[in-house]
């Protein structure tokens, strides 16, 4: 498939396209109209069809769009038909959150290794992924090939902590850290500050929107 | 203050400056610059004075910000200014994981009860929040006034449980369940997708952006 340049809104709404074509072929449906997903998502059906024909063809008038097809390209574009190995640095409840979503696993997110600093957490296990100290971060990524890394520990530890990534070649990081780091261009990150996330909860709250 | 119409961007990046002035702040700043936080922030200049002469002449001339007044100014429109109670729903480890933040308490937002379906659970604390089981939840929300209930539990649960949050007053959901909630207008959602913003972030890894 040719790919034509993507805007980072739609990029934005893939998941949730992808989301909803896993639950319909988890449900056996084959074929989906414009309109009726858009009820389903609750998206104009314009939207839709402006945001799938992005990548070409999937729909045809008066048949709908293959789900099967249409999940699977997604899927692609997205970089979900490839796998990736893990690491979560910070084993505290969120790093152990991340460690036993087994829905990543299946996405193809590979959790191979956990780090922390605290000592009574060393030889501990999370769901059979072995949790070791951060003196031993160096030499680990030396031994794997790891893409990502997720970083669920506090800003001034992330910020110390992303020298030693960046230097072993990890070119993702999942930032869970209340903090902007300062990475190279060619570092992708992803950042999930969840503070913020509830000040936008009482920002609408507030204001009712 | 006179309150202008503020877009959805602004308001989506307001989190961010206060997170800066609150560092700020820390550090014992009084003034700041527009050019120094465009540094600081790694935004321009005058991306940062659009955004902030939305709340009307905090800046000035040659001056600079009052960096605690901004952070107060914005805090109040992220309506920090005011305390909120909460409910987790979902003792996991990502509930756990936001009963132990701390963080959350000191801006105003206090969580009181934790509800899970595991019997083994009741009678546990977290931070001194006691875990109770879901069946006792309609009669807590009865004799206490919750603002805002966070979702941590698998989609179906989530479903099940979000009429009963509305039934009983509950005007702002946290939700970090994988599904879209179906809940009445008046009610203002934030959606923590965690599984979409790791797709964003592998989108990214692939194409490099």
């Amino acid at each position: 498939m040719e790919e034509r340049e993507i805007s980072k809104a739609v990029v934005k709404r893939l998941p949730r396209y992808y989301r909803y074509l896993g639950n319909l072929l988890e449900e056996k449906v084959e074929r989906i109209s414009s309109s009726e997903l858009s009820r389903l998502m609750n998206v104009t059906a314009s939207q839709i069809r402006q945001d799938l024909n992005n990548f070409g063809g999937f729909g045809q008038q008066g048949y709908g769009y293959n789900v099967k097809h249409l999940y699977k390209e997604i899927g692609k574009i997205l970089g979900l038909d490839k796998t990736y190995s893990m690491v979560i640095i910070g084993a505290g409840n969120l790093g152990q959150a991340l460690a036993n979503y087994v829905r990543f696993e299946k996405r193809g997110f590979r959790i191979i290794g956990i780090f922390d600093v605290n000592p009574r957490l060393s030889g501990v296990s999370v769901r059979r992924i072995p949790i070791m100290m951060i003196d031993e971060l160096g030499e680990f990524l030396g031994n794997n090939k790891i893409d990502i890394a997720a970083l669920t520990l506090p800003a001034s530890g992330a910020e110390e902590v992303a020298p030693i990534l960046t230097d072993h070649g990890i070119k993702a990081i999942w930032n869970f850290a209340h903090t902007d780091l300062h990475l190279p261009e060619d570092i992708v990150v992803e950042n999930v500050h969840l503070s913020e996330s509830l000040m936008q909860l009482s920002y609408k709250l507030n204001h009712m929107i």
